[in-house]
């Protein structure tokens, strides 16, 4: 990603007992929840709650795949951030790179490929709002329409 | 409870490390997880699964009071059983006592008391059919129309 | 309560979709994750992280005894407030009353009583300063020594 | 795979109201929780259960990396069964393939790279009779102790 590439969407999460397992450490799924929180708090920003996807424009985000890279484990009271990025927009698809950070390290990174679904499920187009916006926070060459299933 | 009572519904369930916390025990909402696994096996044992109840009936259950004591915890890998008795039946509610056990021991007693909904989550009255089978598997004097809301 | 009590600790929380079931609502048990942050913040405040508690001092909460009330439904994108207010405090046992607000809307009521314990599981003395610091915060004239198991 | 591999290890997984969420579905995150029981259970299987592995040989796994392809979405009420493979061995790592089916229907599809870790965090050996009882269980060529971190 270049120098000149806009700064990432970030939200502070803090951990909680709930988060964590008898390991001592948050649990490997629950990273993927802070990341969901995350992806739902850039939509708000950019104007589209997912209430109001769902409601108005009978639209949805579903994860049609998902790597996360374990790098280091975040504990009970840290205060992490994930950083969202739009690294490809598709006619119904969005692609997005999260890292969760502890300070400076990086402590999973997540890359992710959403499908704008409508009610039944199907792949629909994003709505033309929703693209325009993530275009204006995110401008991004990648096209990844033909990565769509 | 008299000598006489029915037995109660059991299903056994395994502690993963999803269960778990940092304390390396069972996290105490975890439990309720449990106990409503617990309540839909039950009503599938009854011939009654939740999503047949919700798709052709429209009706569900919604809690409306839930008290539970802890009185020793789970932990990692322990087998525990849940035990499911209905202590009282309304026309649209259905009182329940849930214990949750490992071998002899105690681990959360949780008394529950549940209300029939219909889609628009209006209190409506239990499926006959559901109330009859019911009536035959916990033959119980408690009437708890009343209690209501 | 009377009108001179002091004002209850308050946070707010996002309710995602990690939080909501099939049923469009938040899942009964998620609500008690939502106290659970409330309790871990209102430590927090007092000087006395969850993390420290366990380090430091070698003391943590275990839950005894909680009952819910569920009065309204929270939903996908609600912002709800947990209040907590101390109402007792006894020598190894804290009560609190745990209210989730949207607006001005009481969803559900919490009661819960915790036991402060070892890192054995025993039930051990409040540490004197978070007893001090709540004592401030919470100026409450209920003794609850004896309802310590 | 070649058509005399090993048949992988199975379980069967209910779907409770837990594991959905608004959507109507299994929340991306669920799937994970569904694939580390089955890893517990196939682990379990092989004479190794989680808290044995901890307690006697202070050995656990950690997730370093994890791949899910989201086929279709999994329903309340649906009974699921979740294959896994073990598709490689190092040293001191596990690789799996595990796919989620309801029928003949894939649904999820999961490619983990496991560490084994010691009480510290760090990597460590296999303990040597689990490795044996895998190699035994699958008998599989390849090796990916270059991968470990």
């Amino acid at each position: 990603m270049s120098r000149s590439a806009p700064p990432p969407h970030a939200i502070d999460i803090r951990v909680y007992y709930e988060d964590t397992d008898a390991a001592g450490i948050v649990y490997y799924a629950n990273y993927l929840r802070f990341a969901e929180r995350a992806r739902s708090e850039m939509l708000r920003g950019l104007g589209f709650s997912q209430a109001r996807l769902r409601g108005e424009e009978g639209r949805g985000f579903a994860v049609r795949r998902c790597t996360a890279d374990y790098l280091l484990p975040a504990r009970l009271d840290d205060l992490v951030t994930v950083e969202t990025r739009v690294t490809g927009v598709g006619a119904a698809a969005l692609g997005l790179e999260q890292r969760i950070r502890r300070d400076r390290q990086s402590l999973v990174v997540i890359d992710i490929l959403l499908a704008c679904i409508g009610r039944e499920g199907r792949p629909r187009r994003l709505p033309p709002a929703l693209r325009a916006a993530i275009a204006q926070r995110f401008p991004t060459p990648t096209d990844i329409v033909q990565k769509t299933p």
